[in-house]
C-alpha cells in the first residue's frame, strides 16, 4: 500500500498541471478501451457473479454486483457525460485589487490523491475514476472483494486508456487485494492519500471515520423528511409525498417519515395513506395518526424516527407546526435532505434557514438530492458533513483553491 | 468540558439563525463592556506578566503576553472591524433553474461549534469570540496558562456584552482550567465541536492533530520562498526580497528562502546582500552563493532549506532554472506562501499553476499573505491544508454551504 501511495503521489503532481486536453484525451481513450473490452469485463464480471451466489450474496448484493450489456452502457454514458463536464481545474475567480495594490484572486487545484473505499457495484470504480481524473487526481481504489475480478477488468482497461494517452497509468490504481488489512492501511497513509470517500454501509462507514487519520468525506445514512404544512397545496404535496416514498426505495434520498401539521392531517393523511396502500408500503404513525387511519396504520416507536428503512415502510408524524416539525428533523434526521410543503412564503423562508441538512428543499421531491439532478454531473459521494463537501459531491468537492496574487513590486508598510 | 460541549452546542442552534443585528448589537455591548472594564483586564494582564517574569518565560512570549494601553486600543479597533464586516450567513449564490425545473442554489450557514487553542496572546480571544459570533458559530476557547487572568477578564466583559444583548452567555466560554487534560478533551469532543482552530507553536498543533478526532484548521509552519527569475526587474526584486524578509521577522509569511537564477546571481546576490548586511541578516548559502558573496555568507545544510528561521537568518540558493525552483519549494516548503519576481508572462503563468501553496504570487512580497491584507477582516488562522479552508481563514472559512431547492411541486421522473 506504501508503494501504491508513493506512486499515486508522484502521478498526481504531474495530473496536477496537466491540460484539459490532455486529460480528456485519457479518458477518450479509457473509453475506447472499455468498449473493445465489454466481452472481457462482462466474462470476468459473471465469475463475480457465480462467486457470490455459491457464497450466498443476498439479492440486492447480487443486484448492485452484475453488470449487464444495458448497465455497461449506462456507465459508457456517464464517462461520456463526464468528458463533456467543464475542467475545474485552473479556474480563477473573485480577481480584483486590494488598497495596496496587489490583485487577490483565487484558483481552483486539484486535493492531490484520494482514497476510494467502495463495495459491490463495479461501475463505481469506473465513475470514481473518471470524476478523479478530470479533477487532475490520481486516485487509489479500493472495492468490495465480491466485486474483485469485474474491478480489475474495468482497471485494465483505465491502465490501458492512460498509457495511450501518455498519462502515468500510476494515476489510477486498483488494490488488487481482498485484504482486509488493505483497508486499514489505505485511511492511515496520510503522507500518500488527502482524502478518503467510502460508500458502502453504515458499519464500514462508521469504521473508516473511526480509523482514518485522513479526512473523509462521508454519509452516514439519508433519514429524509418531508413536511407538509399546514398551508400546503395538496396538488403538489401528494405527488411529491408519494414521490420521495415510492420512487425508489433503496436509496439514500427517499423519505423515511412525513411530517404533517395537525391542522390538516386529517383531511390530509387519508388521501396519502390511500396512495401508498396502492404501492403496498407499510405505514407506522404517531398515535394521532393512528387514530385518523386506524386498522391502514402500526404504532410507531420513537426508533422509527431514528431509522433509515431503505424499504416501502414509511414512519408518520403529526406535529403541531413549525417548530415541533423542525426540532423533529434536526434531531432525529441525519441532515441529509428535507423538504416542506407549504404556499406560505414567511415559513418557506425560516425552513430554508433553520433546517440543519445538506439539502433544504421547497415543494419538490427529495429524490432531486442527486448530482446529476444538481447538474455536477455525477457524484462521487454525497457528504452530510459541514467541512470542505456538503451534500453531493461532484468534481469541486475533489478541488480546493489557493490564493493568488498579482504584483507590479507591492511590498509590506 | 462535556458540559460546555453541551452548552456550546445547544448556544449555537439558536445563534446560527440570529439576525445580523443581534449578532451586532452583541458585538457592540461587548465592545462597551470590554471599554469600561479596560483597568481591570489590564490588571489581570499585569498579574499573568508578573507571573510569566517569576517563572523566566522568555522575552519573545513576555512580549505576547503584554496588554499595553495601545494594544488594547487596537484590539478594540480590530472588533469594530469585525462589526463591520458583512454578515455571511444565509448569504444565498448560484441560484438558477435545472432542466426539472427545480430551482437550485446554496445558502452559507454556519459550522455550529468552534473549538479554539492558542498561546500566551490574549487578544486572541476577542479575536476569535468576534469572528466566530459574527459567523453564528458558538466558541470554545482555551488559551495557554500563561494568559488565564488575562483571558478571564477578557471573558467576563465578553459574556457581559452577550447578556446585556440578549444572546446566550454560552456562546462564547473560556475554559477556566489550565489543566492540560482539557486540551485533550476539547479536541475529541467530536459530538458537541465541529471544528479545533489551533494557533501556536508546532509542536502543540503537531500533538493536537495527532489526537484530534475532530477536523482541525492548521497551518504548522511558514517556510516561504521568493524565487527571483532571470526576467525578473532589480527594481522590484531587491526591495521585495528586503520586505519579504527583514519587514518582521517573527511572522509566518516572512521569506526564509531565496532562489535566484544562475543567470543573474553573480549580479543581483551581491546588491541584495549590501541591503540584508545593514539589517544584520545573517546569510547562509549554496556553494555557488558563497563564491559569489564570499565571507558575507556562511554555507547552508540541507537543513535550511527546510527550516522556518523567524529570525533574522536567510537562507539563499541558485538554481539553474523555474524546474529547480518549483521542485525546492514544493518539496522543502511547507505550502505556506511562495513568490516569483519576473517579466515573463508565461513562466508567472506556470509558477501560479505549479507552485502547491496556499498563496502563489507574482511580483509582490509574501508578507502580503494575511487576513486583513486580503480584505477578510481578521483571520482565526491560516490553513496550509487543502481540505475545507486554505490561507487566511476569516469570516467564510468558519462556515459550510447547504443546497437549497425551490420547486412548484416538482416530483422525481
Amino acid at each position: 500500500m506504501q508503494t501504491l501511495g508513493q506512486q499515486a503521489r508522484q502521478a498526481s503532481t504531474i495530473l496536477a498541471s496537466a491540460s484539459t486536453l490532455v486529460k480528456n484525451n485519457a479518458l477518450f481513450a479509457i473509453y475506447s478501451a472499455l468498449e473493445s473490452q465489454q466481452q472481457d469485463i462482462l466474462k470476468a464480471n459473471q465469475i463475480d457473479v457465480q462467486q457470490g451466489i455459491a457464497q450466498n450474496l443476498d439479492a440486492a448484493l447480487l443486484d448492485r454486483l452484475e453488470l449487464t450489456p444495458a448497465r455497461f452502457e449506462a456507465m459508457l454514458a456517464g464517462l461520456k457525460d463526464v468528458i463533456s463536464l467543464t475542467d475545474p481545474i485552473g479556474e480563477i475567480t473573485d480577481l480584483a485589487y486590494r488598497p495596496s495594490g496587489i490583485q487577490l484572486g483565487k484558483m481552483r487545484v486539484p486535493l492531490g490523491v484520494v482514497g476510494m473505499i467502495y463495495e459491490s457495484r463495479p461501475n463505481v470504480t469506473l465513475e470514481a475514476a473518471s470524476l478523479a481524473l478530470k479533477s487532475g487526481n490520481a486516485i487509489i481504489l479500493r472495492g468490495g472483494s465480491e466485486a474483485l475480478h469485474s474491478n480489475q477488468a474495468i482497471a485494465q482497461a483505465i491502465k490501458e486508456g492512460l498509457k495511450t494517452s501518455g498519462l502515468s497509468e500510476y494515476c489510477v490504481q486498483v488494490v488488487n487485494t481482498t485484504d482486509r488489512a488493505a483497508v486499514g492501511q489505505l485511511i492511515t497513509l496520510s503522507e500518500y492519500v488527502d482524502v478518503i470517500v467510502p460508500r458502502g454501509g453504515k458499519g464500514l462507514i462508521e469504521r473508516i471515520t473511526r480509523e482514518a487519520t485522513i479526512p473523509v468525506i462521508k454519509h452516514l445514512d439519508g433519514n429524509c423528511h418531508v413536511f407538509v404544512e399546514a398551508q400546503a397545496d395538496f396538488s403538489k404535496a401528494l405527488p411529491i409525498a408519494l414521490n420521495a416514498k415510492t420512487h425508489r426505495y433503496g436509496v439514500c434520498n427517499a423519505m423515511e417519515t412525513l411530517l404533517v401539521d395537525e391542522k390538516v392531517a386529517a383531511d390530509f393523511l387519508p388521501q396519502i395513506a390511500a396512495l401508498y396502500a396502492e404501492k403496498n408500503v407499510e405505514l407506522r404513525g404517531c398515535p394521532v395518526t393512528q387514530q385518523i387511519l386506524g386498522e391502514a396504520c402500526i404504532a410507531a416507536t420513537t426508533e422509527d424516527w431514528a431509522t433509515e428503512y431503505l424499504a416501502p415502510i414509511l414512519a408518520i408524524k403529526v406535529v403541531t407546526g413549525m417548530d415541533e416539525a423542525i426540532q423533529h428533523i434536526n434531531h432525529y434526521g441525519s441532515h441529509h435532505t428535507d423538504a416542506i410543503i407549504t404556499e406560505n412564503f414567511s415559513l418557506a423562508r425560516q425552513f430554508l434557514a433553520r433546517v440543519d441538512s445538506s439539502s433544504v428543499v421547497v415543494n419538490a421531491s427529495t429524490r432531486f438530492a442527486d448530482g446529476f439532478e444538481y447538474g455536477l454531473g455525477a457524484e462521487i459521494g454525497i457528504s452530510t458533513d459541514k467541512i470542505h463537501a456538503r451534500g453531493p459531491v461532484g468534481l469541486e468537492g475533489l478541488t480546493s483553491q489557493k490564493w493568488i496574487v498579482l504584483g507590479d513590486g507591492q511590498i509590506r508598510q
